[in-house]
């Protein structure tokens, strides 16, 4: 069930804004038992949510590495998405209109800040399990070099401590499919739908990779002479884009990219190889073999900078969304390297 | 020099459409010897023209393998594109005025036939060798398969004999952020200016891929606290879009790569193995390493199904445009292996 928890101090955001009280809405499942240490934090990717039963198939399930019966799992949705934590469709205090493209600039570290404040409020002193896939494992870096004490161990899948510049690459190509359509800037929550649209369409293609289409996504043999035209793979992309516009916005999705490309854990703190260097507690590193958001290569250098991390590879055919679909390997992986 | 054929006689096209005469724009260098069988044709890729010395550096120089000494080297403008041939900026005659996005759907046959007319136009009875890269190699199998006794060699670079989902996704998507901007339709040459520039970047990153953007778009280090908002590999997209539009137009755009993925040598040949086996000339056949547009298996797998193919790999870290960068390992490859 989704709670929702309205802080109401002054949020200070690295650009200098400041948010005159935040809301942060969050899922629990199981029971925390503080005497079993058992809380495990989960950090949601780009346009994930906090619900992570309903995205992450296979682990808040009996035997999974989020098993209700043992773990207290917390996830939070982020600030500037919008699934209930303040973000652009929320109401501007100052206007009494939502903020849409006015929103502030976030950055990872925002994200994280406000993390810690939900987690104070529910009491969670120590929390045994930090987990982030993607742009989760983006927030769950900065959480632990702001707060090392606070982790008892960290799992990191098919992520990063900086963004590299190719993933940049892409998400400034998201950015010029968004602009491309005249409509953003407009008032409302479906301005730049076609952008947005073709915004997930290029992010998908980065997500699945090649393997992941040519497997799936073949168009069914044609005898004839005459050329095919309409092919399964053209379908998917357009059914994926308004799958998207049809439960996100232009606004958030454009302050999460932006977020996204200032993430930097070594910034301020002496660079990358000093912050994580101060991580000492147990990481459990996990790349996917056909992943090309984060390259096994990128995810092998990651964890060789942490000073006491373990690397895993899943095997998948199906690209950065591998972490999605193969949680078999992953509750193996995350159980057997505790 | 570039140098124009206007074929006078009706062009048929696989749509059902007669374009009434055609332009054909077209390049040569070195001079055609008969009795050396010393033709090479090129052809040439997406959004390339038939300047070749111009786009494939280190190739129409001494000692590249199209040394204009030894060889007579052709290239075409592909129809479709705006480089001098009969495409979607072409004067309609039935209206006096450019076709832009009225102009007849295309196929990648219907660009081989046009390398017919041509080649018969030139005289050109036997071409000792045919070369294509990336959408060039979509022609020269079709071409070859049209035509199998006209060539004495084929060399396919980074290409495939058929439309792969997961490129036709990947055009798929650029579609949708030309479709995006609404000026797209609008009866001239730079409508959906913006919209063509996020689908060059979207090509560009899978033409790159995430190595060869780590490599060079790395943003130099910033010692502060603050946020890093502006990147170089942002502004690396922007540019390589605007580079496009500024050469190119969305129209011929769109109807190239509509053209691309109905690219399927096999189709009303009895299937690909079929319509491959039939190509007796010696092949070679070259991959790169880091290519995500045609992998590397891909490109073995191509080669298994020619009778008489050799497989070799270029290693570079610039993925798919590693045949651009790549010349020297190109020319050794391709000399070497007559």
């Amino acid at each position: 069930m989704l709670k929702t928890y309205r802080h109401p101090a002054d949020f200070a955001l690295e650009c200098g804004a400041v948010l005159h009280g935040i809301d942060i809405a969050y899922h629990t499942f199981g029971t925390y038992r503080p005497e079993d240490d058992n809380a495990v934090w989960v950090c949601h990717a780009l346009t994930a949510n906090s619900d992570v039963a309903d995205w992450w198939p296979g682990t808040v399930v009996e035997g999974g590495f989020l098993d209700p019966v043992k773990h207290y799992t917390v996830c939070a949705n982020i600030i500037g998405s919008c699934y209930g934590s303040t973000g652009p469709t929320s109401i501007n205090p100052a206007t009494g209109t939502p903020y849409y493209d006015s929103f502030p600039d976030l950055t990872i570290r925002d994200m994280a800040r406000a993390l810690t404040i939900l987690a104070d409020h529910l009491g969670l002193e120590h929390i045994g399990t930090l987990v982030g896939s993607s742009v989760g494992g983006f927030q769950a870096l900065e959480w632990a070099a702001e707060e090392p004490k606070r982790f008892g161990r960290l799992v990191l899948i098919a992520t990063d401590a900086k963004a590299s510049p190719w993933c940049i690459a892409v998400d400034e190509t998201q950015r010029m499919a968004i602009l491309a359509d005249p409509t953003y800037g407009e008032p409302r929550a479906d301005a730049a739908k076609a952008g947005l649209e073709a915004a997930r369409a290029i992010g998908l293609l980065t997500y699945r990779g090649p393997e992941g289409y040519n497997r799936t996504q073949q168009t069914p043999a044609a005898d004839g002479t005459e050329p095919v035209r309409e092919h399964r793979a053209c379908s998917y992309q357009r059914y994926q884009g308004l799958k998207l516009s049809r439960r996100f916005n232009a606004y958030s999705y454009v302050k999460i990219l932006d977020a996204f490309d200032t993430h930097d854990v070594g910034r301020g703190r002496g660079g990358l190889r000093e912050a994580l260097g101060r991580l000492t507690m147990p990481a459990t590193v996990v790349g996917i073999s056909t992943d090309i958001v984060f390259t096994p290569a990128e995810m092998r250098t990651l964890a060789a900078m942490l000073p006491n991390a373990t690397y895993h590879e899943i095997e998948s055919a199906f690209g950065h969304d591998g972490f999605l679909v193969e949680h078999d390997q992953l509750n193996s992986i995350i159980q057997s390297s505790k």
